[in-house]
């Protein structure tokens, strides 16, 4: 028995392997494109097969394709859906313009399988035909974009959560921390009081603003170009096939989808994967300052700011011992960078189209997958083992809360601005407290000093006592 | 008389210009920060006097300051609001973290300006001074976040008329075109037949979906941390403050302003700012690919695609007699990279935030500003002396429209892909077209010819013909 | 028998897989990096294997390990140089910060196949222990860094002789070209003539200019920080340690390496890795551009330029039969933006280091090693598949030098720039060619008609005829 | 007397002031482009001059111009060189294809100005016109790549000194503090002791590199396309001009340059000014990352790390009396970001040429020549008022060299890695030093105490004592 067998196609003859699902225009991809060993995201190829199950019905009510055909093509998509002969996707992720590898890398692998289910042997193509039946009114120029749109939403749908619970632990150590004081700090020096409950306040804060702009911005990619076939003008599409297909998925994909409301403009223009890519970027950037922030308060323990603690997950070092890391702010930081870059070739993929089509969609798809599967993989992380058991060293906290030479700031409606600073030189040089030289000088009434320098008081608005 | 006066700062005395309505640490920046020459936009300028309008007038209402200062303050704030004194804000746009800077020269020339108008001449600072009494309740840490975020809000006014103006232009090419029939191109190679007007009509939709999603993106910019003070907690504001003054500051700028949700968070974080930063590179992105389109369309006169023609501008070149180029084209594509630029620094900044405090805001400032008003120019300049004039070549259209190999794609329902695949090969190999073809090989009776293989009816769905 | 066997490290106990040749901190990092799939280069477990190799035999030599320990480990790490084990390098690209989790990892399975060679099961560690001697005078802050380096350098051996193939293959074009006349095309505008040729020399210079750039720039790769130990100050190695192990790591890499002027320096800064980055990033650069190049001379068959015809390698379209597109221009352009997108990641990472160290080395490991093994096979294929098989359409390219109206400019000498101008003006209105217009106005005689308006003399400088 | 005079070009007549030196292009240019009002760097203008003169003298004794056009046309240009004249070179930045206005406005400017030394009033063109004399055998094509290479190597002259500069004084800092212990940190986690002028000397070594690799780099602007005229073909040119007119301004600039080795590359490509340009951009993230380590070792007074203090420059908040920040480190890292994206910008232009020539040169020299500035000027003020300044805490320096957990490293080789760790665990869990634990635990001997957890003999490597 054979290991291969022999397909042909425009171009002619080619082995391809005996138990292949997929055929003759995929054996050339892999021939074609021996780049990198990455294969499409899972998302990818669900999102292409849901779109190949919804076609197939349209076609099939519309009468284009056999009834026969089309279970055949549905029953294969579904499997696709659900995982399996995910291992006959092998085009790697840079390979031919606008993802006509992986697009004719589904068309076979479900006209095989198909055919399988119609009772003829892989490669044979009589009953199924990749080209005339699967892809019957469909070009890579509508379903290539489609997919990557439905993929992003699908791999978004991961993040949520993750983004949902991120913001649920720093807010439970906003709360947990609401009563300990401590000094803030602008431009990394001395600033008047903040508890560290507040700062984690704005943690969530930033964390759920990302997450609604994210999922704001998602909304566009709603708007497909499926029915557009080649050039968005849906040649060799039934005058009903297209609205027909966007409801079928719809249905089987649980998205509300909507046909884009100029098709052309569906094929030449990516814009809203930028969107969604720089949407991740900002979530990319707020992160590395808030990582940032960490590895800064937990700086220590004998040389930093060490005001929170961070779980300990690994030794931190092969040479210092006893050593540990903020390993998960660091990772954090670092996936964050490759979303910035992987937005980077976004960008460049974005930019690139040209007349009825931009070519550089795998770029863009493989990119934008690949941040949002790293940044909910890491999210996760960060939050079960790093974020939830953070604890807090209450008396470092007070002991900035007391020092910080920003205290006399809140002198400044009684003494002015210009003596309040003469009060801080002399502080600075002298190292005696705010609060000390206040009473020395009898600046203030030591009632007004309990009042007016308790950094407790100092964290909220507050009515000047006259 | 003197051309300068001595003024004093907690640093000591400084020499400033005897008719500087700046005062010691404007006279500092000038000295430290001799970097680019570049100074501050307007559009922040007069957001800073709003805000310093606004929140004098709340604070004269709380009476924390008097009404006397209230009213010199606000009229001054008014005067460069609608233009005055700008000469006087001479800080360079590289200049101390967090705008510093440039926050006290606005409170240093509101201060003068409002004491010449109570009588006191510049750097006296008896009946008002710049920190006590202009700046009152005020930090630079929520002013200049406030004062960013307005000022785009207020750039951006002049460029949505821009961007209405040219979706309209672009659109009515698309109507003007609407029956020019010519080859779609995709991968640089002949595809299916479209409209010249369906080409036009997806760039009408591309510029409204940019300027859709910059004016949704631009609402979080609406939301603001004033009333913060220093680190967000509002210390030294007077518990109504903060309402009040955002109130004045919505009546004053005619936006509806907020409070932001979190002040810590409006204090510490620019996402927002990264988002529309974002949201103007996904527009120059679209700007870019349109631009390269229209380039591409207008090559020749003899030499290229010569499918469309420009106006003429200028002579093109210095040597070439008669050559005339696309340069608003390429004008637009080179503002296109500089907002792609100014985006990759804004981002750099919204990520360099520490703690309580991103210091880094005037670049965010510097890079968003300038990006609108080249945008808004370019834009401008792009849509009435380039689109406004472009005429079609519908004779080299029609050429293209029934040479295209493409015209096979419309064979597929009747003979199906791989034996049109055939046709197409000997097409190219003999030179004869694909009509030609099809009648000598009798696939289709003349009737079907004529329907089938009309590039004209291949720019919308069609049923099949049985 | 038990699938797993129990390690310690300074943290605790944790599950081992019995078979696996890591121990502990490996297990760690697996349960706490689940980020990618991704796992590190082979290029860069090569790299780390060199160096501890090249470190035990100096400790060896120096009395600090045994003979016997220093001989088991330098078995172990050759057959990991040779391929041998790479299953067992599990950490995600994805990691602790500084790559402490993989050069643990590489200890790990050093000191356990180490181990087995001196006749211990896995997780003894009692003959030899992953810190104590695999690691010893060593620290992940002068280890990893040098194997960044060191693979960096190993992955470019593999790119330069694809390079050379690549401006060879342009040159033989140039040369089989060099009498194709065409007409240049600046602005996309006709422009004066040029030979094919010399297009394709022009893209020959530009491989081999960024060949030689990232060459030199290579170079400084070769100064290492290996001896630095912790932070730079070589803190429990031996005086003669760090020449030594240099010297011993150039012999077993086969490169001329050298140890880093300041130690602190090499640790601290990847301004290196940066650069080299970067001389990536330009090769990107002037792939996109050669490669829109190559679509744009390819475009048609019939509704574009159609100068040169680049092999067929697959059907092009899944609707429109019989298309061939440029799939590894494409293919070029694609993984042009992908090397771009990491080097801005990389950029991030290199400007994040804080003090003593830069943890954000995995980043920069990651994206410049998957830059170069990129380029490596999608250059191979552009050579072989592409460049190699490009044939001219050469009666295309006589007809636009024919007719591009810049033909003109020759006239300049003669004339005058302004009537030049006047003249191609005429000749576009008209239709007429502009050496039809040069004789009916009588400009020339028919003998300077020959010599100044025949494109060949147009494609060098020549002396101005009398 | 009228304000404008009447010119004509190829489109037309215009009016042009009637004092302006330049001409109708550049009227046409100022109508065309009113986008940012940023007017050419006088690098650029005086490049741009000195060719002018190369091109005169060269075609002067080759006969093409007369003496009296030739003498007058240097006579003009050298005024330009030495500063005159600048105001009017208007064109914006923002401006036609590759940069044809500013060359346009450059050939108009000296055509006037020598038309003056002639004895003809502006617009005149009669013994001097801009195409056919001040431009003979050159074209924007050769001259506008010419003149950015040549401006930026100009540039680059006053940032030189401003490097050797700034690397003089942290190496000054270096030797000041070489006896002050500290502890080192990575990961932000103590780590072992090194010295504060080990940490200044690394920053040295940092600046010291960059110079190298952007003077390195620098070299390849050397190699000019001057001479190629129109496409790289030399078209209009005598075969000796070229040679010529690159020894005439090597001769007028002061540096060594040579003729390109292909003409056709020369023109096609801007690699090195992409190299250049990534070169800037390594010594910005060089430069964020030591700006970011001062505002951390200065961070306090009272809240940080207050290791060094940074010289006072100005008062550091509007709200916080005696605050002051470390303003000239962050300004540094805001030109540092604006350097980052100018990078992205150039970037961007370098990729987008097309065929014979890269339209998008005015991107470049923009953005590259911009940096170029703000680093010299920012640096300059960096060295001079920050560096300089920089004060050791001693104090501060010796307790964290005491205190820091990671002296435990040196027990490594006399204790192992493993018991170590579980001592610096005991001295994190009660807060007893690790000398301490060591003395109490009788690990060491008192001799050895002395000897090997002496912080002073950890920052360099020891033989072992055995």
């Amino acid at each position: 028995m054979p290991d291969t067998r022999t397909e042909t196609d425009s171009l002619g003859a080619i082995e391809v392997p005996a138990d292949a699902l997929y055929g003759a225009q995929t054996a050339r991809a892999i021939a074609n494109f021996p780049i990198s060993g990455l294969k499409a995201s899972p998302f990818l190829i669900r999102a292409l097969a849901m779109i190949k199950h919804a076609a197939a019905e349209a076609n099939e009510s519309l009468g284009l394709i056999t009834k026969e055909q089309g279970s055949a093509i549905q029953q294969a998509a579904q499997e696709i859906v659900h995982g399996r002969h995910h291992d006959h996707f092998v085009v790697d992720v840079f390979q031919a313009g606008a993802g006509v590898s992986l697009h004719m890398n589904t068309n076979e692998v479900i006209a095989n399988r198909a055919g399988q289910i119609l009772g003829e042997p892989p490669g044979t193509y009589k009953k199924l035909h990749p080209n005339d039946h699967v892809n019957y009114g469909q070009s890579t120029n509508d379903v290539f974009p489609t997919a990557m749109r439905l993929a992003t939403l699908l791999a978004l749908e991961d993040l949520y959560p993750v983004l949902n619970d991120l913001a649920a632990s720093l807010d439970a150590k906003a709360r947990e921390f609401k009563d300990i004081l401590k000094a803030g700090r602008t431009h990394m020096q001395d600033a008047v009081p903040i508890t560290l409950g507040q700062e984690f306040r704005a943690y969530t804060v930033a964390i759920q603003k990302c997450h609604q702009h994210i999922a704001r911005t998602a909304e566009s990619l709603r708007e497909l170009g499926l029915g557009g076939s080649a050039v968005g003008t849906g040649l060799n599409t039934h005058p009903d096939y297209r609205q027909r297909a966007i409801d079928n998925l719809s249905r089987i994909s649980g998205f509300e989808l909507a046909p884009a409301e100029d098709l052309r403009y569906a094929m030449q223009s990516n814009a809203a994967m930028a969107d969604v890519s720089a949407a991740l970027r900002t979530l990319a950037l707020e992160l590395i300052r808030i990582s940032n922030d960490l590895r800064l308060l937990s700086s220590g323990p004998n040389t930093g700011f060490n005001e929170i603690h961070l779980p300990s997950l690994q030794p931190g070092s092969s040479i210092m011992p006893g050593k540990v890391n903020p390993v998960l702010a660091e990772l954090t930081a670092m996936v964050a960078f490759q979303v910035i870059g992987n937005d980077t070739a976004t960008a460049y993929a974005v930019q690139a189209g040209q007349l009825e089509l931009n070519v550089m969609m795998p770029t863009m798809a493989h990119n934008t997958l690949q941040s949002i599967t790293i940044l909910t993989n890491t999210l996760r992380q960060l939050d079960h083992h790093s974020i939830r058991g953070i604890t807090a060293n209450q008396e470092r906290c007070a002991h900035y809360a007391a020092r910080t030479i920003a205290l006399a700031t809140a002198l400044n409606p009684y003494i002015g601005y210009a003596k309040a600073a003469a009060l801080v030189k002399e502080s600075v040089a002298s190292g005696q407290s705010i609060v000390a030289l206040a009473r020395e000088k009898k600046l203030l009434t030591e009632e007004q000093i309990a009042e007016i320098l308790d950094p407790k008081n100092m964290t909220e608005p507050r009515a000047r006592k006259s």
